[in-house]
């Protein structure tokens, strides 16, 4: 299946699940979705935070359009599930916008982690996550993000174990992909970054850390949606987590060097 | 000091010691000579394990010149000492090979991590054994070389300490340098790759793995010495561990991508 079928299809409500593993070779975007008065300040948190959010793409003001990522792309409908926060406070999940939209909502589409578990699957590493058939499980953590106007809160970290070596080997790959998130940020002991068990997951899928591996962490975008939350806004979107823009933009794009 | 003139006292006897952060920004090289007829096997073994042996020059069969390094270099005497090896033995240290020359010798030289740490040093991390006044401390593994006629033997690696988060960094960083042996083979559990504790040594400084750290064990120039002794020759010349070739080559020349 092509992206633009894939996002049909999401489109059409026949699918609603989780993206992980989905259009392999293909990047995923997270999604964060303001009022345009709150924008700028959105924007330069990614600025000041770009390992967490490096921008992939921001809409025209009270566009649901992304012509850049892809054909036909319009977020309100082709983004698999939405997540709205009111006033600080998470307030419920949407399949789509369509009833929501505001002609003052800018979008920003995120690097996504799912992007680089291609590139290391292809190099021989495996995924737990993807094996076990779950989305990536991710944590916050006691990291502080910079912050930009309204917009603080800390770092959301997603997680894949592997051994030494493929530790190794995962560092290396994911430090030519600064688009998507780059090399973890940790790896080893959860609680030198506020995580007290990596079996009680903040978001997302499950864990399965074997004996002779680390747990190795790197910054997710789920950052903005706790930035988002932390800016007490009246409203603001993010995809469910899990729940991907898929683009037409071959991973080969994002390399950096 | 210069390149140059830190060989010329090492030339005139003034330095017998461990280069270990010598003329700081320029290429440190293992050194392995050996005779011409096995010149050739011995090439084939550094190709076949590029991840320990990087070649850097290779000389003219009976020249100890090796211009393409640096001004008027000449292995006889620039080299703070060698390791001699008979019948697979280690037979001595010499401080020169004015004596032991034959017109039948080739000399290798070989990427040495020595050269990478004042990468890691700029980018603010902190090396242990140059902060203690020691050589990096080098172990045998059980990780055996790959075979090239009568060159084996097991990996040698140099271990250097860090947090997680400088782990992750050196990783980034020493993987954009093959030449100088990349990124690291292994970090963490010594015993996974044959090291019974990290503080016995087997060649060079000393260890001092701290709370938080993991050691962080990157291959070795000493594996081609290791290769020598177990080609059982009638006789063979490494440098001694930790005493290297200080080329005129800057770090910059070393950039892969």
């Amino acid at each position: 299946m092509t992206p633009y079928e894939f996002r049909q299809s999401v489109r059409r409500g026949e699918f609603t699940g989780n993206t992980a593993g989905i259009c392999d070779g293909y990047i995923q975007a997270n999604v964060a979705i303001l009022p345009k008065e709150v924008a700028d300040d959105f924007a330069g948190f990614c600025g000041a935070n770009p390992q967490a959010c490096p921008i992939l793409a921001v809409s025209e003001a009270g566009s649901p359009y992304l012509p850049t990522l892809g054909k036909d792309i319009d977020v309100r409908t082709d983004v698999p599930g939405f997540f709205i926060y009111r006033d600080g406070k998470f307030a419920g999940e949407e399949r789509t916008l369509l009833q929501l939209w505001r002609d003052d909502f800018v979008t920003f589409a995120i690097g996504c982690s799912y992007s680089f578990e291609h590139i290391l699957k292809t190099a021989g590493l495996r995924i737990r996550h993807l094996e076990l058939g779950y989305g990536v499980p991710a944590y916050n953590t006691n990291i502080p993000n910079k912050q930009v106007g309204p917009f603080g809160g800390n770092l959301v970290v997603s997680m894949r174990p592997f051994n030494a070596a493929d530790t190794i080997r995962a560092i290396e790959i994911t430090s030519g992909y600064p688009n998507v998130h780059g090399a973890p940020v940790h790896f080893g002991d959860p609680a030198a970054i506020g995580i007290r068990d990596v079996d009680e997951i903040d978001y997302g899928g499950r864990s399965e850390v074997r004996d002779g591996e680390y747990p190795v962490f790197w910054a997710c975008g789920v950052t903005p949606q706790v930035a988002m939350i932390s800016a007490n806004l009246p409203l603001g979107i993010g995809h469910a987590p899990g729940h991907m823009l898929v683009t037409d933009l071959p991973l080969s794009t994002l390399t950096s060097n």
